[in-house]
């Protein structure tokens, strides 16, 4: 099932380079870096507030737009879906509590 | 690769009920809904800053903690990361410029 | 100088109730309480992205939507810039250090 | 009532070089831009948070939280409190629909 991130990443590295005028993607490409992070902000907030509100089809919704802009937001610069999944799976061992002291801060 | 996020939705949910002392989920679902909205726009505007400074690696790591925190709200209100997999696969047939008609503005 | 927010105050009351087709708060008010919370979120990402870019400009024109927008989240939920500048004044005895303890968690 | 951001704004500039151990504001800019602006980020979403549950109190708290952060980055970035409000008063003259155009979007 989540074979479908493989495939946004492929898909927005695919289409990277391409006509601003016929792929979202690419527009946002031309826009650049501060244009693709404000989106990433913009959807976490409407996630958050469809959260609040209590709408399970607009939080799943808003999630799947928030997944989209990072990993337009990964791959401008130079990461992706793929490199973060490896990353949780890399903090797999660690759990719980020990977990949160390794991600530090908080 | 993307196992990694079907585990960490049978984490999450298994942890829900959990001892807060010992188990970081447990201790966000204890704090309620609100703390878990708040880490997960804190940890978007994490990403966004990384991404403005040009930080790979941080990039990549707050994006790895926004996920994380983003599958526990999921979780909060009934749905998970499953469930938004399934929906960006339901989007993949429509592509650029349509795409972001079908997925609006509102 | 700052007796604009207070002008800004008593202008966002006045059209509260007024013309959506005529007024952008009374479009904002129309809309509800998710739609100004998601524009005060967006501004404050804007902020926060122009403040990393270094575009002093920006910084300041991004600061300014925020704080108008802010004032509409405030008097929708029935406080006000007033309120706010009360609260800070109300903080003024305490400063620094034990400022931060006051206004706690962190 | 306003003075207090004139006041505010003063303040953080007295603080900006003092001893990060004894002032939260020196603290604050010893740890940079991008922390500066982190908090912002969080503040602004305490205060979405706040104002979709209702939480009047909450919500004028968390207010002037974001605008002391804000204060902090905007002296940061060569700006200020008092050049927002300058900003929001030359913006006065356009009102209602005609203003959010001169906002524009970008």
């Amino acid at each position: 099932m989540f074979d479908v991130l493989d495939r946004l990443d492929q898909s927005i590295r695919a289409r990277r380079g391409g006509d601003p005028a016929h792929s979202y993607v690419a527009a946002l490409f031309a826009r650049g870096r501060p244009r693709i992070a404000q989106k990433v902000g913009e959807e976490a907030v409407e996630a958050v507030i469809a959260a609040m509100a209590g709408d399970r089809a607009a939080l799943t919704g808003e999630a799947a737009d928030l997944i989209f802009h990072l990993a337009v937001l990964l791959e401008e610069g130079g990461s992706s879906l793929g490199a973060v999944a490896e990353e949780l799976a890399r903090r797999e061992g660690r759990s719980g509590i020990a977990e949160k002291a390794a991600r530090a801060e908080g």
